[in-house]
């Protein structure tokens, strides 16, 4: 039974065979339909796999200038590839006149793309001198929602950010590292006694920087000037572009953590204007892309295996600080590949092909 | 074969059987021995077991007035055991001229008891009214003397800090939770759905608020005003206390990881002076009780793997806030079986042991 698709504009999809790709699957089949074609890209080696989008079967043709044929004005081009190759094929389509949203780092920096989270800044979409808009790394998306909402009544000073990221964030390869790791050390006594968890798990730790089981790494990215990592100032870059505060103090620690799905973050914001806790709480319910779990008493804070596999980001241990009553402390969860990729990138696309209706 | 013991106070270990106490009994094997008699006293249902100190098998007597019988003034109690416990019996052992070395939460509050790590404030442990010593908790333990390093030089202004706290600071409970947890989620695909991690679980979270394995939990202690945790709340204190800085401005989250020994911490410290990264690190370097390992380039930074069954607090990703030259960032693992407790207490004991050489 195959529907007809002759309304709506086609949605290429370019990495679609990846983490972020098959959560984006999945949604395109739950949220509200208002794709014309959907259409699967991916690297040669996938090319001919068959996935399921909207409960239909559909073949994953390989990213060549062919692949776009049929594209035009109107239709848009989500990648969730690597930098790289979003930079090489990006003008690709731009080209033909096709909308596109990158999820890569390619394009984060560049003035002429708007760098978008709905909840946030929506209204960027609309000026996109390059055809290009793009989302914001997982790490400022988990975030980024409940800090603008609390930027908008007391006006963001200065910001201190720890994270707990999620393996997922580095792909495929990044879950199944954790797992591989998490089986080797399992119903051991290892993790007690100096080298033990390295020796068990092996020279061989994917894409994180030292083993992952039983550990945290203070490690994510590329080094930079001064000991900072590219995605320390990646999130300290991206947080001043969303918020429109290019001169936010803004410090930022990344470690993974041995969770599988599920960014976590500490996060102590300073205000221009006084904060009243039960006030920032009721800020906070009301945002939009934002729950609040707020009840320790009643075992009730925001964890990452239970933000997985949902939309929002969750803000909890809402408290202000002890010693300055400007300053507020929060704990927020989201999924990575969601609100961090792939519900982003479908938000957008989803603002797009509004202006196209 | 017996060796003579004539010599060098006694020293009353009192819940030798605990997390904790085993750590301490391999190191009273190992570091230069001071003592006479070491006697090992832990609850009833422990009493009878034979452990092995200085390679002798020891009996473990019971926690009774009885046990502490022939101590007096010159020698020494160590106290690893819960507050409540420490409460009840360490004016037992003061009455008779014996100092004690508590642990727990009971007397660190106490302005009568010195709260001392012997790299930043040895000198404390001379004036203690009440006969006894307190050692602070392990979260503050872990940064304290990276932190009086730098303090020395820049005076500290304020404070920031995220835990990722190891199961083992909650005992052999919370080891054996983490373990059992890991063994149930492990080889399998958990951690990516909602509830899926709660679920495989089960119920018993052990001493944590939540399920740890693959997790991260933030909430450690006991419900406080305003949302804080008690834990939070000490780390505050004791910072304060042993860095005489009482109206210091600190800010706490504490987090519990899938981690099973060392915790970590990342910190962002403010001072009077501007900070410069080289010399702060050659402080660092110089620091007792610290190592840095900080090459980021050659994937050298503290990870609680390397640090567990180590003495040492590994302190590396030291850097200079971008938007404020009078800000340090790092981050720190240290032991918390041993730096946030045995290894301590040995050192505070023996300490006094040289005042009555």
């Amino acid at each position: 039974m195959t529907r007809t698709r002759s309304s709506g504009p086609a949605l290429a999809v370019v990495g679609a065979t990846g983490a972020v790709g098959s959560v984006l699957l999945q949604m395109l089949s739950l949220r509200a339909d208002v794709w014309g074609e959907i259409r699967l890209i991916a690297s040669a080696r996938s090319a001919g796999r068959m996935l399921v989008v909207r409960a239909e079967e559909t073949e994953v043709i390989a990213l060549t200038e062919d692949a776009f044929d049929g594209l035009g004005p109107g239709d848009i081009a989500l990648f969730l590839t690597p930098a790289d190759i979003s930079a090489r094929w990006a003008p690709v389509v731009t080209a033909r006149g096709t909308v596109v949203i990158d999820l890569s780092a390619a394009f984060r920096e560049d003035l002429e793309v708007p760098l978008v989270v709905p909840e946030v800044n929506g209204h960027a979409v609309r000026i996109r001198p390059r055809g290009i808009v793009a989302g914001p790394d997982c790490v400022t998306a988990t975030m980024i929602a409940a800090l603008g909402a609390l930027h908008s009544e007391y006006a963001l000073r200065d910001l201190v950010v720890s994270s707990y990221q999620a393996a997922s964030a580095a792909g495929r390869a990044g879950s199944e590292t954790l797992r591989r790791q998490q089986s080797l050390v399992a119903g051991t006594s290892l993790g007690e006694q100096p080298g033990d968890v390295r020796r068990a798990v092996g020279e061989d730790t994917g894409p994180f920087a030292a083993p992952l089981a039983l550990n945290v790494v203070p490690w994510s990215g590329e080094l930079r000037a001064d000991g900072w990592s590219s995605h320390e100032l990646a999130v300290r870059g991206e947080t001043r572009r969303i918020l429109q505060l290019e001169q936010l103090p803004v410090s930022v620690t990344c470690v993974q953590v041995p969770v599988l799905t599920g960014h976590s973050l500490t996060v102590r914001a300073r205000f221009e204007r006084e904060v009243e806790a039960a006030h920032a709480r009721e800020i906070l319910e009301a945002a939009p892309g934002v729950v609040l779990v707020d009840d320790p008493a009643a075992g009730e804070f925001p964890t990452p295996v239970d933000a997985a596999g949902t939309d929002p980001a969750w803000v909890g241990r809402v408290r202000v600080s002890l010693d300055d009553p400007y300053a507020l402390e929060f704990f927020v969860c989201a999924d990575n590949l969601r609100k961090g990729a792939a519900l982003n990138a479908a938000q957008i696309a989803e603002l797009i092909a509004g202006e196209f209706a």
